[in-house]
């Protein structure tokens, strides 16, 4: 744990090291950035975005600060490298299982399944990390705003793409696209925030209302 | 500025200290308390109750941090004083002007233009109080939580009773009440954040649904 480990940045690599070594290092530099992400999540679930430092994510993950410091150079890169990690977590359990379903209602309520599911186990320490996150930057301009929102916008279009494919296909009665994800995104976030209070009804309200949004035509 | 200031605390006055210098002492601390409470309001709204600390309120009031941590002894007691002043705004500028309207959807209406004007006029720097902490004190069990918790019971149970009063009087259709409740809320702290992150057509949004939910019955 001394700053020596600085000097195994990525940059200036001697051109003459084997192969092998500079792969070795690759994998190990991977391996690192893994795991400080993973911790780097739960806390900013938890605590905020705002709260993750190199000092504290080297005390808990038990690596040198001054390595952590050369995989991610400052805070927000730091930042916007765990927006990106949760994002990819959050594809991988929510949006990924959820595409085997048919689309339209169908992939719709494998979704919700799935998110409630993520919302309900802790995949994070502190429940959904985008709900969590935007409540705390979005009075603050930036680039990791910009990300948590580019986030919330990819979310938004893929409840958005299966609401227009129900319709299309005369599954549901006509409504508003851009209002019904809204709504869906408004609930599931109120749930969110009620599950992590204790609450353990707020999920099944939340689910209630968005079936009652899904009205089948009458054949 | 220095930790001398600590020995004017509310205790052990001298009882036979003139009534009108005691008077002038609790004058003083009621103010002080004011303007530290003002500024924890803010600094909550943008970055969380978690980051109120006496050290820094003392430096954006230019009081002294003895003088603060003398008044308000420890951090949880100082968050718990924060959540009851932001309530009391919060009534100020809600609650209270809503109740000249008359009982029902039209009081119902007024919270909701209120609680609209709260959220996009800077009463506090970082938007809707309860949305910014509640995401963040949600997984943090203790009486912040609790305190947050308590304030949107009781924000839902405003909302209820209108709603309940507009149903006796046939104002509006059969409908969950709960339900109803819960979806209300969601939807304007889906609006906070939103409108926090710039975008100023989920207020628009959010009225329109709300109003969806009030359904006049056919005459």
């Amino acid at each position: 744990m001394t700053s020596q480990s600085s000097d195994h940045g990525s940059h200036a690599l001697p051109s003459q090291e084997p192969a092998k070594v500079t792969d070795k290092r690759l994998l190990r530099g991977a391996r690192t950035r893994k795991i400080v992400l993973r911790q780097a999540v739960d806390v900013a679930s938890l605590e905020g975005l705002g709260r993750i430092s190199f000092g504290h994510l080297a005390l808990t993950t038990g690596l040198s600060k001054a390595g952590i410091q050369t995989l991610f150079k400052t805070k927000e890169s730091l930042q916007l490298a765990t927006v990106e990690f949760a994002r990819e977590l959050f594809i991988d359990a929510v949006i990924r299982p959820a595409s085997s379903a048919p689309r339209g209602v169908a992939r719709l309520r494998a979704l919700l399944d799935r998110w409630i599911v993520y919302a309900e186990t802790p995949l994070f320490a502190g429940g959904c990390f985008r709900t969590a996150n935007l409540a705390e930057f979005d009075s603050h301009p930036g680039p990791v705003r910009d990300a948590l929102l580019h986030d919330q916008q990819e979310w938004h279009e893929v409840i958005a793409a299966e609401l227009r494919c129900a319709l299309e296909t005369g599954e549901i009665t006509e409504l508003d696209v851009e209002l019904t994800v809204f709504q869906i995104d408004a609930l599931l976030c109120a749930a969110n925030t009620a599950l992590q209070a204790g609450d353990d009804n707020a999920v099944s309200k939340a689910r209630r209302i968005i079936e009652s949004l899904l009205v089948v035509p009458h054949s």
